[in-house]
């Protein structure tokens, strides 16, 4: 990481929303019910593709969106000229500010279908206009981290480099850096996600920078010259034998690497770690490129592979671009000013009232074994079960420690210690039921 | 559309790039290989999914951005601080301003595997920074909009509704509205989206806004009392058809809607439009929403359904999140000075070099023939052939209409008419090959 910090002036959030949750706003405030104190919880019916276990992230990506979120007056205008809601709305958001609470699991934290991952507690006006600001940070970092997670898993200690920023929206590229680095990925491409979070970037160079020149060699000497022997050159321009001679030939034994970025690379990798060993270049890297995901990775365990570059499939969730994670109101102060849970029977659809409260029981020797939500109270500790909930917002207050690239380590730190807790079966691959089973007492999930 | 238009700002651009591409400049600027007059080009070898045709969009973003694509003096003590790039490098960007050429296909414009939507003429240098980022946006943009099209055919005119924003990262979901309305959408939830590109917004209300009250009448009450009798009520909180009866019995035959989101929606909504015309409610609308794609929109064709509200497919492409757009190398300079084709030979992903330029063959009638590349030359019109290039950009300098909500006019207008051209094939769903071929003149697509 990165010890330095940058300043740099994120736009406001409060439009990044929903038209109805302005409407549900307008209507709320006529009928007298805005005030109405709620409980709104994020999470997920079930885990996509049937995995074992999905990543929570974007949790500090939330909190720094949540300072953003002020209506500036062309913001105010815009509702106003266009009638999106009246007058009395326009004068409540224009002083708009969230004073509530928020409470969730942490960052980096693995989860399960109905882990209760985020509540938000306030009135109905402030908790209501923030859903869709939130869900889109969660729903698209959490299933980022999670892809990245299982890549990680399947690399087996060697490292990952998030390189996928040109097959994703240019904003979502920089969230997706920062959730695969959260999930352990060892640095990325993209340089803003380095600048915003610390987190580590590297690049050496591409095909048009040998296209560029008259010869490969010229490349392969320009580039040696500007960034050191340290570099890796690419090496399937045209022949990847001759370039894999030639690289050696000008840089010697102390060349850092070479990348393969195209063709089998099981079969690629194996010839050029032989050639490369057969010319001397022991110590020379071998990073491989080309459209990878978790099976590739895995298919390529036992070829002779430094270092994995992954772009598409991550920052697209590797078949599943988007968690399903949804925002339900699950409790609210009624006509009599008592908190009531609230739920909707819509088929196919239904949730449960109440609000949420978890933990993660663990055996006497540390595995994860359920996890245990309570509906209205938190389950009772059997003595070795861990704590998942953190308190993120108070009264309006941001606790210190969960934004910028502070939050980045401690999530990065916290993923990893979840993932050694689970059962090891949570690493397979193949489709299956999650790794832990959810246990909600009382009540049953739907 | 809204008429008003509204300042924001934009952040730079200019991180939101690949490490590589400032390394590659480095070693470019140091070999003297920099400056060398280079054409880079945008083109797919493929279409996702075995479809029919894509569609290009993002340009109005992609020219936006460029004007942000500026090194910030904070961003620029970042690349010194982290060692990105050498002192030159940075002293180079320092001043960075694109300066060349863009030329490439309309906004909204149809394309098929090597048409050459973009072109950058330039200096290696300004080219090559700006690789990251035009990709980005590009690919995001036209993934969207190439599902969103698919599923207006499917609608055959009923009004299709963009409401994916919690389901895409907070800005992708701004592009992604934009996106749908070029490829047909009538309008979308987003109001960042109305806010920027004033494109039309709606919304009405969620189940939390029906749980928040003490009963769904007061819940349906406020609604009305706020938003007037043609808002759409959402009927399947609790109990669908006491819901539509409770609905009807409160607003009158002037009802404008209800809205559908989740189980059997071809039960449901044949039912539901029953009942409706029962209690002599003719003119109030359907409106259905729950995870719909282009495939149950057309299972839809035959249920009496209003309009369809599009979120989660729509914003993650409908199965093919990014589109597979590349930006490669195809002319520069060499020693001698003059420009030459160049390509790479790379196993499945070679490339052909040299500049392309491209017009849609039409038959007599006006329907397309085939998509005519010309690899150094223009392809020669046969009489009633369609140009397909743009000038964007001229000597750095922007022309005029092509950004902001301008841009999204011009470019639904365009996709309207160019899917109108193509032969009725385009619209079917099942995988196929693309409607029209490209022929490339001379030399061949690898």
């Amino acid at each position: 990481m990165n010890e330095h910090t940058y300043s740099w002036h994120p736009q406001p959030t409060s439009l990044l929303t929903d038209h109805y949750e302005l409407t549900m706003l307008q209507a709320a405030l006529r009928a007298g019910t805005a005030s109405r104190r709620s409980v709104f919880e994020v999470f997920a019916r079930r885990l996509p593709h049937s995995r074992r276990y999905g990543v929570f992230a974007g949790v500090g990506r939330l909190l720094e969106g949540l300072e953003q979120f002020r209506f500036t007056d062309e913001q105010l205008r815009f509702l106003r000229d266009t009638n999106v809601v009246d007058a009395a709305t326009v004068a409540y958001l224009e002083n708009f500010r969230f004073t509530g609470q928020i409470r969730g699991y942490a960052e980096g934290e693995t989860y399960f279908p109905h882990s209760p991952l985020l509540s938000v507690e306030s009135s109905f006006a402030e908790a209501c206009v923030l859903e869709t600001f939130i869900l889109s940070v969660l729903n698209y970092d959490s299933a980022v981290a999670s892809a990245a997670s299982r890549m990680v898993g399947a690399a087996g200690g060697r490292p990952c480099i998030e390189m996928g920023s040109r097959r994703a929206h240019e904003q979502a590229a920089v969230a997706a850096a920062r959730a695969a680095v959260v999930a352990g990925f060892d640095s990325t491409s993209n340089l803003e996600a380095g600048f915003r979070y610390g987190v580590k970037t590297v690049g050496t160079a591409a095909h048009s920078f040998t296209l560029l020149h008259d010869t490969e060699e010229q490349a392969f000497r320009a580039q040696l010259d500007a960034l050191g022997v340290s570099t890796a050159l690419l090496v399937d321009t045209y022949d990847v034998e001759r370039a894999v001679r030639l690289a050696v030939e000008i840089a010697g034994p102390d060349l850092g690497g070479v990348r393969l970025d195209s063709g089998d690379l099981v079969t690629q990798a194996s010839s050029v770690r032989a050639l490369l060993d057969t010319l001397g270049n022991q110590h020379t890297k071998i990073t491989v490129t080309s459209d990878l995901d978790e099976y590739a990775i895995a298919a390529l365990r036992a070829a002779p592979v430094d270092a994995y570059g992954v772009g598409t499939r991550l920052v697209t969730g590797s078949g599943a671009p988007t968690s399903s994670m949804v925002y339900k109101l699950v409790s609210r102060e009624g006509a009599s000013g008592t908190m009531e849970p609230v739920a909707k029977a819509s088929s196919g659809k239904a949730s449960v009232g109440g609000e949420k409260y978890a933990l993660r029981r663990r055996n006497p020797q540390g595995v994860a074994t359920h996890e245990m939500v309570g509906v209205s109270h938190l389950p009772e500790d059997d003595g070795d079960d861990r704590p998942l909930l953190v308190d993120y917002v108070t009264g309006g207050e941001l606790r210190e420690g969960f934004t910028g690239p502070e939050a980045v380590v401690r999530a990065r730190t916290r993923h990893a210690e979840s993932i050694a807790e689970l059962p090891r079966a949570a690493r397979r691959l193949s489709e299956g039921e999650p790794v832990i089973p959810t246990v909600i007492e009382p009540g049953t999930a739907h």
